[in-house]
């Protein structure tokens, strides 16, 4: 299963709602559960080099299915793959990425890149929130 | 000057509404008028492959300001720039890229991929016109 | 739908078996319908850059759903699209990429590169054969 | 000498065996001394991701004849050796890679990726194990 069309607009645009009351820009990056990119949203402004680590959080959270925050969790204890992971092309490290998965299933991913790690991460929470996506306790504590 | 925002996200959802009525399905893209990718929305079941064109198609657009599809009427005479143009990456020299203009100030480009090139222009047209942008007679008839 | 695990592992083998009966060396690969590589199998002594070429194969026949072989069919009579097409990267427009079709469904592709396009796409062929997928009468004659 | 097409079909077909005994599912290369692709086996639903880092770990081991896993352990002690070589594109520092030897002479490597790094070099072990390629003792205490 994917996700819509309609539904990953949404995502998007609520996540840019998000950083507009938090007072900052944002590029938000939706990708599909086959990590394809499915929808996209940049604030002018916002860093031009955000433009690709939103797409490839986006894709990193697809692809693997757990928070991009939480990859020195994961692998933070072995030195090679701390380093051999952190050195992936597109695959991204640390917060502002999060899965989306409705009723349990992964059906794409969420990737915010252009304010404070929490920042993205809480943009990138108000898209799940929209199209009714799991937001788990780990999310909410980034 | 650049799109906006929320122009960017109408303009990509206007092409996926029209790409709706055609029965067929596309990968849509706005770049602004740096280049750089400010939104972007993919129907599933579109071509993998379309993602990237119609994200070149917008950047090619945006930067050079005339319809993609107006490439070989503009180098065609010549064939070292013929092949050559046609082979600098990202650049795309068949239609279905169109540029953003309002009141003749250039702020971007759309590029629409996964139809025919008629279909693809159609709905870049259909993008323009959402948010007020100029429709070039030349553009209208492809 | 995508191609299952051991399916693609007997698809790539009996290209390989084939290429054996024909005398020559090949590359042949199979991509799922997200495009991603499935299945891949060399033969020592095999041109390697035809490696690359038989992953692409896979990858375009996979995403379109039509035979590699038919692009200049497709695209030919517009200079743009011919020339741009071409260039796209990992894009192939020569034969020895076939899609692969169960009852009606695209769910992969198949390459082979390495020795003519004739034979190239008798392999691809073989490959569609023993997992029951569909040869259409266009890809019988290449 | 370089692995045979046979017996590099072999090996990544043990491999996803033993996933499958596992209960993971994994993508699985095997590479020939040329550092070339010579196999490959991808379990649907495995991370996308995960293609790529099979395929270089395949690459890291035949080139360098060490277990992937032991990168640490190689070049640990001199902080621009661990940090240089794990930044170098396709070089992976951490565990799932291992040489592919016969009566001592590197014909390639195998790498698995998907699970642990203890399952994939599990995995890694039983495609050398199919095809009497040496398993050092080192190898088997990951």
């Amino acid at each position: 299963a994917v996700i819509g069309c309609d539904a990953a607009a949404q995502a998007v645009s609520a996540a840019v709602a998000h950083a507009r009351e938090l007072g900052v820009r944002i590029n938000v990056a939706v990708a599909d559960s086959g990590g394809n990119l499915a929808a996209f949203l940049r604030m002018p402004g916002a860093f031009v080099q955000s433009i690709d680590i939103a797409i490839d959080k986006a894709y990193t959270a697809a692809g693997f299915g757990f928070p991009t925050g939480d990859w020195m969790k994961v692998v933070g204890h072995d030195e090679g793959m701390k380093l051999g992971f952190s050195a992936r092309p597109r695959l991204v490290v640390f917060g502002g990425g999060l899965p989306i998965r409705i009723d349990g299933v992964l059906i794409g991913g969420v990737g915010v890149s252009g304010a404070s790690e929490e920042q993205d991460e809480a943009c990138a929470r108000a898209a799940l929130a929209v199209i009714g996506a799991e937001v788990t306790q780990d999310n909410k504590q980034g």
